[in-house]
Order: structure tokens, then sequence, then C-alpha cells
């Protein structure tokens, strides 16, 4: 059983532990040497853990708390500028290139916050696959059927940030969702993600994949956990969410493209959670949204995310692209080919897509879907075909990706029975409608419990 | 001797004269076999303009007055959609194309307004080019040496809207401005010409050039006049522009770029503008701005305009680019070799660019430069020869260009002694500036007069 973040936090209010006990335990599991911490991190910062853990514990004993996570431990993303490290992405094409000058904005709010900051996480090389598989650095493995036939995968491209959760070497992981990033993993390993609406947490010393897409947010073991690191990473007061009522509470759930090739177990696990929440009041509207089924045209040449890998990582691919993950580096060449229409178009055509998903959501609290359509398939079917990566790849994207494209917000939580593989369900709104979305995601919570 | 807009609309509020009769008197010239009305107006609205002049003449009687503007006549660019015209843009390859269900905004705004309009404006085909030539519908003449070898270039790209103002066929006229085409026809033309910042004036209903770049404004005699019509294009509520004290205001002049390959007659007419506003008090300060120089390598692969241009005139000139202006459609096929990583690298380079430029400005009321180096060059001169018409367009477009990339507000007054050719000084600022704008701008027209 994981524990939460806001579980933690009450109890170091109440003085039942210390920052120093939760870090020197996130850290031993972090370090054993029979887990999966040689996978999950690519960096631990155990002196530095360490010292902001005591730091904490002697403010707190002076009664000075800085922030709902002073002292807790986070682990976060290998793509995060820490001053005086290289950041690598996954990668080892940044190896021996030159130290951050400066923390990325993120990673000073959470120092200023009092996180206890356990270590860089892997993830899928730059971020650029919903899978989570890294050559380089190994796959940490799903915590579900982890010893059976080489285990599964974590889901990616934060893949590491979700396995130190799962496996309590943080209370909640910090990552990037540029086309589903943060919710797959969580979905796929059984835990909680929410991607914030973009433009409330900023980029700055983050190494980017999409600009136009690129969101920062956590994973973690609760709705209320997720929503305590939002506030510190946009920089805001924490305000805790109060749940919506969940009598007449309108989702929509569409009928067409996000339920396609849904395996029997998200099936179930989605029926079961929507039955719930039908009992408890809500309505769920379910509806064609034609928008949906225009998207993969859209991006038929790859979209922004290629156009914009390409445009960052082609002076870097010109030199190194032997070393790059061959599988990675394929989609990031698909940049290449696109010309300057063909990304105009894909920017014209979001503007008009967004307002058009936009008039659909009205008179609804939020959309409803599964993260992903199918759980977590195993690591070795992927590494051994292409094929099937790119189908794997390609059908764990699809759901999460809308949102991203449609500039808004959302949230993966569990709803799969205790010791059946685990299945995410999103919420998901228009941008800006962050804080609501988390008081419709915290009752939802409750409903599925 | 051009009469302003305002001082129409004082004699109309004093009953000195009527809406009918200014239009009638608008209509007579722009329709003289003798003039260039012929190559002015691609349409005449000659009974709308009549029925509107009348309408305003009645409600007015009864003491309803619409706006500033009310019963004046003005022109609007071919490029505005007007309900029921096809709009043409100063190209034959739309001739036939359906016609506008509505009007653009602006026109709608101008029309609500009460403004009378006598015609629809000639233009570079698709406003690509600072000169104002047009093979398809003859190029109107700047009216400065008009009878000597054939005369002078308009300026362009909004030629015809220029020359409506400077022959009294409209007391403004209504244009756009992607790259200088309001501030060069007016600098050339010696009248005033508002560029506001893009933002402020909805492009709906406009023909694009450059989505990113395209601003919409007017050419009219005086500030005051460019200050009503900015009123009613921008939907803002007229208040009339008080002169800024001119003792103690503080202009950066540019020492690189804006000077380079300046002619006798422009240094001159710049020398004696500088001079009676340091007379005035005006602290000029000289500084090299860095950014300047940088923006021809930003721009080399042709940059946002052609990259949005052949974007959106990519499938009509798949069927009909033998009928463009081969010089228009030269330059829009240059966005055809940008890639999508090229476009970026504009976008992004254009962000920090522009941030450079207002940390250069902190501290001074406005940029003071020529708008262009040169006066107005022969017409033969540039239909004959490539190269000049290239070198020509480049150097007209040079000093405006800078404040679209730097989406800013400009004006350019006439700065020449009478008589002479005319010449013209821009005054310009970052974006949101225009209103102080405006009003620097009237006190450094008095001061120049």
């Amino acid at each position: 059983m994981i524990t939460s973040l806001h579980q933690q936090s009450d109890e170091l209010i109440a003085g039942k532990t210390s920052s120093v006990e939760l870090t020197e335990r996130a850290l031993a599991l972090a370090m054993a040497a029979d887990g999966e911490g040689p996978r999950v991190f690519t960096t631990i910062y155990a002196d530095k853990a360490r010292a902001a853990a005591r730091a904490c514990d002697t403010l707190r004993a002076a009664g000075l708390v800085r922030s709902p996570i002073d002292g807790l431990p986070v682990s976060i993303k290998d793509l995060f500028d820490v001053a005086g490290d290289t950041t690598r992405a996954g990668s080892v094409v940044l190896q021996g290139h030159p130290a951050a000058k400066e923390s990325a904005v993120v990673v000073q709010r959470l120092t200023a916050a009092g996180a206890v900051i356990v270590g860089r996480t892997n993830m899928t090389e730059f971020a650029y696959s919903g899978l989570g598989l890294n050559p380089h650095y190994g796959t940490p493995r799903n915590p579900w059927e982890r010893g059976v036939d080489g285990g599964r995968i974590p889901g990616g491209s934060s893949s590491g940030a979700a396995i130190s959760v799962t496996d309590g070497m943080a209370l909640a992981g910090v990552g990037s969702d540029t086309g589903g990033s943060l919710r797959i993993p969580a979905a796929l390993c059984g835990i909680t993600g929410f991607k914030p609406t973009a433009s409330r947490v900023p980029m700055q010393g983050v190494l980017p994949l999409s600009e136009h897409l690129d969101s920062i947010g956590a994973m973690a073991p609760t709705v209320r956990c997720c929503a305590m690191m939002d506030a510190v990473l946009a920089g805001e007061a924490f305000v805790m969410p109060r749940a919506h009522p969940l009598r007449g509470l309108r989702l929509l759930m569409p009928t067409n493209v996000v339920l396609d090739g849904m395996d029997a177990e998200v099936g179930a696990a989605l029926q079961r959670a929507l039955s719930r929440m039908s009992a408890a009041g809500v309505v769920i509207v379910e509806r064609r949204i034609d928008a949906f089924s225009e998207l993969s045209a859209i991006n038929a040449k790859g979209g922004l995310t290629a156009a914009e890998a390409w445009c960052w990582h082609r002076h870097l691919m010109s030199e190194h692209q032997t070393r790059y993950d061959a599988r990675v580096a394929s989609r990031i060449l698909r940049g290449r080919d696109m010309n300057a229409a063909d990304l105009l178009d894909v920017l014209l055509s979001r503007r008009g897509w967004i307002a058009d998903v936009e008039r659909q959501l009205a008179g609804h609290d939020a959309l409803v879907m599964p993260t992903v359509p199918i759980v977590a398939p195993r690591i070795a079917d992927l590494q051994s075909a292409d094929e099937r990566y790119d189908a794997a790849n390609s059908l764990l994207l699809r759901n999460t990706t809308l949102i991203n494209f449609l500039d808004g917000c959302a949230i993966s939580l569990p709803c799969h029975e205790a010791g059946s593989a685990p299945v995410g369900l999103s919420l998901a709104a228009p941008g800006g409608n962050d804080h609501r979305l988390l008081s419709v995601a915290l009752s939802v919570e409750m409903a599925l419990a």
C-alpha cells in the first residue's frame, strides 16, 4: 500500500514522523540492490536530500512550514535542469554537455517549498514515446506482474517517475506531459497523474519536446496529492480542493475514437466505474465528437511534436544520430519532412479544432474516457518488434494526446479492482478549468473507492 | 491642398457642408477621366456611397451622429470583404470566385460608424511588395512629379489607398500593413499612415498575407485623422489624442540599419526634422540597436511572410501561377522551400528579438527613423529590371518591417518642405502603446509644421 503525500504531510504536522525518517525510507528503497532503483533513477541526490530533510525538521520544530509538501520526498524527471548537473533527458547524447547554470523554475519552486528531491528519474529518451522503454538506462518494470516473463512496461515517457511513486522511493513524481507522458504511466501503474493546462507551469529550464504541447505536472497516489503538487509547480497558494457534488454532475463520454481497440480488462473497469458514478447521481452523456476522429489526419505528417522535436534536435542529430534510440530518432526525423506550410496547417487547424471541441463540451462538467484502452503490455513483446512497438505506442497515446491538442487539463485516476491489472479513468476539460477539474476528480475518486 | 478628415468633420458639424456634397466631390474626382481614378480603384461604389451620404445628412439634420467619421468619404483596400462582392486583392486570379457572404469586421465597423465607402482601392497583388506596381490594374502615380517620365511609384502595397487620399477621392484610405504597406505609401506620397498594434483590429474577412504580421490601419492627411479612423477600426470610443509635451520627450534614433543607403533628400529632411524637434526640447538619443542588424539573417529564408503566404496560396498557385504577377509569385514561392524547423526558428527568434528590442527602448518614448530611406523611385525604372525592383523593394521595406516584427505600432508623418519630394518620418513603439504614440505623434507633427 502506497502512502499518500497528504497522509505523510498530516503525520509530519502531527509529529508522528520526521522528514529525515521519510527521506531515509525513500532513499533506502531507491538504493536497494534488488529493487527497481537502478532503472528508476539516473541520479540519486542522497546527500542533498538528507540535508533538505534535516533543514525541514529543524524549521518544523521551530514552527516554520514552507508549503503543504515541506519535507516530503519527491522525484523529478531527468529533463528538469538542476544547477550544476547536466540534463540528459534519458539519453546518452548529452553526456559531457555543460552543466545547467540555473535550476528549472519548477525545481526552484520545489526547493523553496521544502520538497526533498530524492533524484532524477529515468524516462523515454527525450520524452518521445508513451511506452517507457529505455535502451540506455534500462526500463523500470511495472509493479503489476513484475516477476512474470520479464515484466510489463511502466508507460512513458515519465516511466521512472511513476515507479518511484509505486515503489515508495518518492511520494510524488514530477514529470512532463506532451501527449500523455504523465497520464499513461499513472494509468498503467495504478496511480494518479495530473496534466495541468500547459501555460500554468513555466517551462524555463525544462528540455522541450514540443513547445506548443509540453506541460508539467505530477503523479502521486491520490487527487489531493496531485493538487498539492500542482499548487507548488504553478506557484499558487494551495487551497485544498473541495469535492464537487456528484448528483447532477454531467460527464461526456465520446463514443468514437477513445473506446476503439479497448481490451476486456479496461472495458470491465470502465463499465464498473461508470456504474458507480451513475449510482452516485452522475449523468453520463454518451455522444460522438467528430473532431476527435479528425485528429489523426491533422497530425498525419507528425504534427507539432515531430516539427518541434526536429527543430530542437536537428543539429545534435546531424552528429549523433546513431547514439539515439532508433525508435525515438525515427519519429523525430518525421519533422524533417514537414515544410512550413504543413506546420501552419496544423496550427490553423488546431485553432478551429479547439473551438469545435469546446462547443461540444458546453453543458458538461468534464470529458470521461479510459486513459489508455489496454492494460500494460509486456516489455519483451514490444522490445522485439518495431511494428508492435509502433502499434502499442499509437494506441497508448491516442486518447491522452487529444487533451494536449485541446490545450486542456486532464487527470487519470485508478479505476481497477485491487489486485487486478491497473486501469486509468481520465477526466478532462478545456484549458483553464484546472481547479474545477480537480474538484470533480476528488468526488469521482471517492465514488470509485 | 488636401483637406483633412477632422476639418471636414468640423464643417459637417457646423453645417458648412453636407455628406452628399463631400461624397459627390470625392466621386467626381474618382471618376474623372483624366485623373488617377481608373488605377486607384478596382471598384467604385457610387450608388451605395450616395445612399450612405444621404442617410448621414438625414440623420445629422435630426441631431444624430454615429461617430467622428460619420458622413465622411473613405476608401477601402481591395482585400477587405464586402458582402456580395468577390475580394480580388489586386489580382486577376480570384475573378469568378464566390462573393463574400459577410463584410469584413472593419467594413462593418466603418458602415456602422457612418463612413461613406467610396470604393475599393488598387494594391500590390496580394499585398506582397512595398512598391505598389500592379501589372493587372495599372499603377496609380505618385502626386510628386506625376507628369515627368511616366511618374513615380506610390509605394505599396496600399498604393490606391494613398492616392485616393492625395487626390481627394477619399478623406482616408483604409489598408493593411504587414511589412510597411501603410507607412511606405504614406511616406512616399506625403501623407500620414498609422499601423496599430496588430491585435487591436480584427482580421476577420480580410484576405491575409501573414497572419503573424498583418495589421489594419488608415492613411490620411494628419495624425488626428489617423486617430479618428483608428478608433472606428479598433471598435473603441474615440477620444481626441492630446499632444504630449515635447520638452523632455526622449526619442531613440538607431544608428545602424535604418540610415543605410539614405539619399540626400531624405537625409536633409530628417536632419531638419531632428533639428526642429531638438529646438522644441525633444531629446534625441542616437544609439546602435544590435537586434536590428540581426533581422535580415533571421528572415533569410523568407520569414513569416513567405511561409504564411505560401501556405495560403499554394493550392491557388498550383493551378494559376502564370496569372500571378511574376514578381509576387517568386516571393511567395520562397515559402515553399521553408521547412517546419525554419519557421519555428523564426518564431522562436522573434520572441527573443522582441524582448531584446523592448529592453533597448526602456527609458525612451518612441523610436524615430526615416520611414523609407529614399524618395519615390520612377515607375519605369522599376518596371524594366527585376534587380532594380528587388533592390528597391528591399530598401523600402527594410525600416518599416522592423516594427511589424516587433509586433509594435508606428506612424509615418510627412517631414519634407512643401513642394519638394515627399519624405516620411516614423515614430514607433512596442505593441500596446498606440494611444501614447498617437499623442507623441501629434506633438511632433506640430513641431514639424
